[in-house]
């Protein structure tokens, strides 16, 4: 993944991808419509999000070399960003981002450090679905602000000028048996690492998550109901011991309110040390958990393909 | 990490240590008494735990070059697993470790895929934590099946025949601002992905975590109260946009209660698909979240450890 | 590195710049044009190769995000290579991809298995050398078709219609004393590694190379001169124990005879499994090694700024 | 591979091996002899090099878990060392480790940058071996001195009480068509990459090597004489384009003469920057290629062991 918000262009490059795989600019639509979220609670800001696929694709199919996906910026609306050069916003990356890269940051909108970066990670996501099918991947918003009447929950935020977090849940079903390893490389990390990738995420719970914490061994032990490993419950969402266990795979991801919100806020002057209020401008997302839903069934597509395509079904024996 | 639970030996070689650093084998003596967990609530198994180095260290100094850390098992009991072998224990990795490995793998008290092998993540924990000197990595057992007081908690489980769960708090002090990227290596993706390589964990959160997901943004944003970016909160957890931010490092962990519990379950036997009781034999931990704190301490040093050694403290600049 | 022969685009991704270099398009123009490797005895295809910088620069200065840089294809004649789809070129990667592919790869010009595809390297090169600075790599084309009259050996080859091959020298100066590791990551382990991703490369040798095998060690051993390192001469070509000693890094390349030849040739039809003969249409290089030392300059300064990113000036002492 | 050449052990750490592939402790006793190159022109250090496997072996079969093989250094004599702790031997890595570890490094008989460390590479070429059945690697010393009677070139040696270098060929047959990657993961990148962590050699050459550069297209292309790829003759050395191509494998690598020689040399000491006259006590080879077929044969499994476990055989059509 590269690019910034307000820069000449975003996407990403794929190494790796098989191929052979039907690939065209149209299948991309469903998923980058989904990614925008709607337009009540997210940012005013209207990009067409449109891909172009300039390498790595033949014909219409993948050739097995590294694919290029790039889009353009359009509504860019840098200047907003100068007010707050000098005046970190709170809860936002900005000051370590300052800090890190020397100064030398592009801090229009969070430059790199934005979620508008997760466009290609959705592409991605397109072509990794295709990889893994028919294993599918069905990710949705639980709750808002606590609420699972959505719709309300953010109606009620715009009114209030504040934003509001969410919870979203995510279930992968047919996933074969035997993926991921006991230590460092369990399925868990793997998918860990990369939900934590997108911004504003601040958790993770696989299965019973931190309900499992209050639970005894045989309320949470899921009972085996055949050979092939079925269980009457899935407290375990999926995975023993690291490794995939044929169930449906199952977490929940928590998701932060968004930082610039609607109402001035108290900051520091990097340059002087002094308080300073501080009116976000720029066009923000009320309730950026509208958008994750799809960037997390991209971010699992992209593990699971990785795993599936290290699966060795039969163990080998050479004597 | 290698070994197996019933195996000859069990350790850990670590490799990118930097050279100079005093070590000898009683420098481990602390952490590895931690990992016991106290005698309450663990298993009787009894093992003397020596660590013995065995490359990389001459004249009580790092040299630079690979450590081995070694260890022997000498309470092994493992005829307790013959009648285990063919009815995977409910909630634990038996039956993935019996398909992923073709029937192969060393099933006695969980092979490889035992938490007797986070003795090797501890032990590379005590040479990280003198990597990172000053930064100060502290973690404690907060509830255990919900309670505060631990103790009674653990004393009602074992009158119950049952195990239970709890909940891990860790944090860290003194860490360099911007450790970290912004995407796919984001210290939440490094310390999750090996958080989750620690067996029985299901959940991680940072700063304010799930609760964030109920806040709105004016109550979730840390304010900043000086130049330096110490802020007034830390719902942050100490990372903004993948990166630290100076302030303390916050996670809480989610420990599920133990599979192997001393009451009779149901399971299926794999030869012939029908349902089965099983009585767990072997010695087992009633509430192993007691001995998780020493291992997340040292998971987290050893992602730091790695950090800081490509920190840059200041950007290059060339013309 | 993306991108094909005859496809839209090609370029390069850049991950873990540094922020602060200063970068603008016109940096890349000598190098650039090294690398078309003058016009006797290289293809007549004639490509602008412009760079446009499309991420992770900001007002001139690299920010520390991943780097873009794309260059479009506009003399492609992709029609030439319709003729050879099922009749391999000998000498060439046209079948090996065929199969590997399952003949979804795009064939014209080898696709993204084409020398034309070393024009993102050596951008990459460009800035390499930048972040190495003082360090200083300089190559040169030693001998052509075993000449050192070059100019004599392309005139000739010309002539007979045949291509030729030859060997590059590289030299750096200026190294850092103690960069690679003894084993699996030595000096020379990561340059060949980048070195053998060079289209045509056949053989790689450091210091006195395949002289040393006749040599004894009384004449090969580098004889010290000072406390420093320095020695009176430089057989070990300044690498020891896979460890750059402080003296001039020094390898030779051998450049394979570019398989496209004006002249037939006999093949196979892979539909057929006939004898057919082959006229190779398209534009070719009769001399490829007279474009390879720029790429081989970029190759090392890439290595380079790896090592260099990471080196520990002062060994640590923590007691 | 860790250890050190006169510290308490020495071996190897295996991690990704399939499971169930038979291995005892027997099945290395061949290769291990073969890597002490007999008795003339090698060390009179005497060491009965007896693996012990430690773990990932359950009854005789691997279990898929990581796999240490252990072995421990009997006839060491680490005082012959400190005479020379300031004086560097002229061509060794002593200055180099001495540098980079600050002062920390075992520099008893090179430490761990000894060539004593192969006896890991060889332990896992064993197993790589059978990983890689049917493909066969084999691997000879060619000639030594420049001369192919080697037997006459070591008696001249020592009888000149010098050291001699020696080039090494190696071959490897029913390779798969398709292994590697175009760029970066070339199959002489990979190979090139894990030889040169081989000590004491100086150069590798893929097929016709450096001789290509003197030869003609018409020369060096080989002429296809079926449908599955096989050629008249091989200056490719079995790869096109980074890839396999089915026909067999072949390199030749060179060895330089051990820097430690059975007469006096000059060198400085380090502690008053004096020219110093070096004895260099200790037990050396004469010719130390005559141990590196077998541990050239080692390195080329290890890396078909990786390759082999990711090919995938058909390319995967997804629509």
């Amino acid at each position: 993944m590269y690019g910034e918000s307000h820069g000449k262009s975003l996407g990403v490059l794929i190494d790796g991808c098989p191929s052979g795989i039907a690939l065209n600019e149209k299948d991309f639509a469903e998923d980058l419509e989904r990614r925008k979220g709607g337009k009540k609670g997210t940012t005013s800001r209207r990009e067409p999000d449109r891909p172009h696929i300039l390498s790595g694709v033949f014909r219409n199919r993948t050739t097995g070399s590294p694919i290029l996906i790039f889009f353009e910026n359009t509504d860019t609306k840098p200047r907003a960003y100068e007010a707050m050069k000098d005046a970190p916003r709170p809860g936002h990356a900005d000051f370590v981002a300052r800090v890190k890269y020397g100064g030398f940051h592009d801090y229009r909108g969070g430059g790199h450090l934005s979620g508008r970066v997760t466009l290609g990670l959705v592409a991605a996501g397109v072509l990794a679905k295709k990889i893994i099918h028919p294993v599918a991947v069905r990710s949705r918003l639980a709750e808002a602000a606590g609420e699972t009447d959505i719709d309300g929950a953010v109606s009620a935020a715009i009114k209030k000028k504040n934003s509001i977090g969410g919870v979203v849940e995510c279930e992968a079903e047919n996933i074969p048996l035997g993926l991921g390893e006991p230590f460092f490389d369990s399925v868990e990390s793997l998918l860990s690492h990369i939900i934590f990738a997108i911004p504003a995420v601040r958790a993770i719970e696989f299965g019973s998550g931190f309900q499992a914490a209050r639970m005894t061994g045989s309320e949470h032990n899921d009972v085996y109901i055949d050979k092939e490993g079925r269980t009457r419950t899935n407290h375990a969402g999926g995975i023993n011991g690291g490794i995939t266990n044929g169930n449906p795979l199952f977490f929940r991801v928590a998701v932060k309110p968004t930082p610039s919100i609607p109402q001035p806020q108290q900051t520091i002057d990097l340059r002087t040390g002094q308080k300073r209020r501080l009116s976000v401008s720029g066009r923000h997302d009320i309730c950026i958990a509208l958008r994750v839903p799809v960037i997390v069934e991209a971010a699992v597509a992209i593990v699971l393909a990785d795993l599936m395509a290290l699966v060795q079904k039969v163990p080998r024996v050479v004597t």
